[in-house]
């Protein structure tokens, strides 16, 4: 039986990435699955597939995928697999690193420029849905899989900040997908409590120098 | 006829990746290929396929490779696909990304720890040659396509900046790696004339405060 070793960081959405991937294969069914979610490991998550290690969330769903092709995370056909690719890099980058910079700059007046920057890309990705229920369309894909700090990390740091960028009003779409993602019976399995959630992001965010 | 057509920007190393890994398909026999280098698209390279449009590069490369299965970019095994993957991502984001930042930092200080940052990126990057001719091995793959910057432009920016950052007795791995790169018959026929680079780069970075 092989084995599939998942090191992580239980606060870590990129972690979650992977174990949301390997739940939707159903490994723990298929492979002697274990999942250590220790913040000791420097670099984190780390994948070892049958004693082979590899790093980096959106390399190892690429990998899930292509060594375990039930429940296709990518679609088969490959442009629509570059949109998927785009889609997801463009989520990484833009958002999720716009939000990393907002979350953490102390300048009030450069954080406007960013709150500016990022929601121009959040108006992108709201524009992205068009209909679908989730990004992969009736299923969730990789670009949910990428998304998964905006549909459910976000919210605990918007609200532990009180930064209102991704609101109901603003990106009604957007917080749509949310709810269906977290709604969705494997995701949920992969959510960190988010009571225990927002004390972490209390303890590492709550400096008033950064509170909105 | 199937019909590509390339939107780029002679400057652009990422047009040029794109533009490489077209010519190693044999693409120019196969198709009508069109390359249009033209500053004026906001966003290259843009690569158009019987009328599918996509952009950014490494996804691009990821879609040729899969679209002409011929002279593979990619290694086939999913694991060493996954390698050649992370390793172009480091050098997108860690190698090209820190290099970016110091080519932009006007303060002394913070370039100075811009450039520690980034020459750890370069040490692990040296020793990952491994006494290969490319990171691909005997033939260029899809690392050393991400690494056509750190190939040629580079020691173009260096020359016109000051900068000392990789040089042959400090990475001496890397440098002859180079000398392979541009070599190359078919990385030959996409680089940019070195004089006019020169130029260009000399137009955009040759401001007092900026030079080392």
């Amino acid at each position: 039986m092989e084995e599939v070793k998942l090191l992580g960081w239980w606060v870590s959405p990129f972690s979650r990435r992977v174990e949301l991937a390997l739940k939707l294969k159903d490994l723990a069914h298929k492979s002697q699955l274990l999942l250590e979610y220790n913040p000791v490991h420097k670099k984190v998550p780390v994948l070892v597939h049958n004693g082979k290690t590899m790093a980096e969330s959106l390399v190892i769903l690429e990998y899930i995928d292509e060594t375990w092709p039930n429940n296709p995370i990518l679609p088969r056909n490959p442009y629509d697999k570059a949109m998927a690719r785009f889609w997801a890099q463009f989520i990484e980058e833009k958002c999720n690193g716009g939000l990393w910079k907002i979350m953490w700059c102390k300048d009030e007046e450069e954080r406007g420029k960013l709150v500016e920057e990022a929601s121009q890309c959040f108006i992108t990705l709201e524009g992205e849905l068009k209909g679908n229920k989730f990004f992969g369309g009736e299923e969730i894909g990789m670009v949910d899989i990428a998304a998964n700090f905006i549909g459910y990390w976000l919210g605990v740091v918007q609200e532990v900040s009180g930064m209102e960028l991704v609101t109901r009003d603003k990106f009604p779409v957007l917080c749509k997908w949310m709810d269906e993602f977290v709604e969705h019976s494997v995701v949920k399995e992969t959510l960190p409590p988010r009571d225990e959630l927002h004390a972490e992001f209390e303890a590492r965010l709550g400096a008033p120098s950064w509170k909105y």
